[in-house]
């Protein structure tokens, strides 16, 4: 009997859920394919490993986990479909599964893959319609209604200057013993009808990290402060009353990238080693 | 004191309402919005004439609809506002409305507008994610999820043959007296990162035509109708039970087109005449 790791692209509307993580007594996005694995799989405590666990009201559409699994209780849930395992499993779990969470591929990983710690890098996009006559109800769920202007070219000057390797501990929430050490890989401001979207891309992120780079953006692009206002924030490393959290709802997780395959495992070894500024 | 016509655009998540028309202890875009009237203008029994009465669940993005209101409470209504009154009115109609509608715009009306009668077409679009691996939990709302892949080359041949005037019958839920001569402008399918869309532009239409002329035409894409069977339907000028009336939530109406200000009253007079193929 041999063991399989697969991994599992999905996507979910963050709406209906208490966050990615499972706990007791509340909708989960983890929760919910938990136990939709443990009915398909006719097993009990079925455990997914993620790439970045959302919040409670943070979307997704490029979640990465993955999940170990005998080769006997696969082929047993795939039953006489002709397709292979993993195919037949993902359309199983889309059976038992509710719209808002949805399946998109289910395969075997390769060698190495750890869906958490083999990645590089975590995509996000914050959106906000900032021009109340461009409002679309349809997409209200996951986009930001602003009631004011916001200047585009002022939040892409601020965001530049936070490019890079930097202690990110103004705009993350403590945890004892945690390094706030991150690469921000990308961060900048695009409009398309009326809707300003950003773009954040680092090899990980700390707690609430994305909503406070978005808060004080928008601080600036309203025109309350300076472009380069944000990187005294940065540089202050400590967290700023002026460094708002903004809403859960505009944040969805787009995509996480992964190494060459044959780098997969180094990949993971490296990242479970705690980061320091001076490595 | 002068009485203004005042024309609305607006937007509006359907999931949420009884369709369009106002019904005594239901909750209806129409009813939401005279009720929001009511308040702010501080009178009783405010009225909307609509360009596209939309049934349950459907979708607007660009409604328009219109209303009589003396310049008195008008300029109450707006207050000490800076702006003029149409927006300053426009603004705590918002402040009032649920978020799943919109008013986008409010501004007074040219001579011999009316929003139904002066429309010389409507034009909706129709939704559909046909691959289970890109279906986006975000926008479930409003995009139908179809289990199996369509055929976009046999859905536009299709459709190409419904074009034109016709009596389109077929598609149309039977109502005593009333024509269902109507002017197909443009009909035709789209795809784009997994999801099709149909644009379906008439000068009006009949009762659930959007969605039959959908549910035939998706018969089409699926393979179990050759794409000349839309045609022969249509010339039959009697319900197909082949043709099935498609969900209500992938239906939008998208906009609403009116002729140069200088034709609104005369294109209002003959929208009013009831059409007959020998006309």
């Amino acid at each position: 009997m041999t063991t399989l790791r697969l991994r599992l692209d999905l996507a979910y509307d963050g709406s209906g859920f208490h966050g990615w993580a499972r706990q007791h007594g509340l909708r989960t996005v983890q929760g919910e394919i938990e136990k939709a694995l443990d009915t398909v799989l006719r097993v009990e405590g079925s455990t997914l490993t993620v790439a970045g666990r959302t919040d409670t009201g943070v979307h997704a559409r490029g979640q990465v986990a993955h999940m170990d699994v005998t080769s006997d209780l696969l082929e047993a849930a795939a039953g006489r479909s002709p397709d292979p395992a993993p195919d037949a499993l993902a359309r199983r779990l889309n059976g038992v599964l509710d719209p808002d969470v949805r399946i998109h591929r289910l395969a075997e990983a390769p060698t190495g893959f750890d869906a958490r710690f083999s990645a590089i890098w975590r995509r996000y996009a914050y959106r906000i319609a900032d021009r109340p006559a461009l409002v679309d109800p349809l997409t209200r769920g996951h986009v930001l209604a602003w009631p004011r202007p916001l200047d585009l070219g002022a939040m892409n000057e601020a965001a530049a200057a936070l490019l890079g390797e930097h202690d990110f501990a103004s705009f993350c929430k403590k945890r004892e013993g945690a390094t706030t050490i991150r690469t921000l890989l990308d961060l900048g401001w695009a409009r398309e009808d009326g809707v300003l979207t950003a773009t954040v891309r680092a090899d990980a992120f700390c707690h609430n990290m994305v909503r406070s780079l978005v808060g004080c953006m928008i601080a600036v692009g309203e025109g309350r402060r300076e472009p380069a206002w944000a990187a005294s924030v940065l540089a202050a490393r400590a967290r700023d009353s002026g460094v708002t959290v903004v809403h859960a709802h505009g944040l969805t997780l787009e995509e996480v990238g992964y190494p060459a395959d044959d780098e997969l495992a180094e990949q993971a070894r490296v990242s479970r080693t705690v980061r320091t500024l001076d490595r």
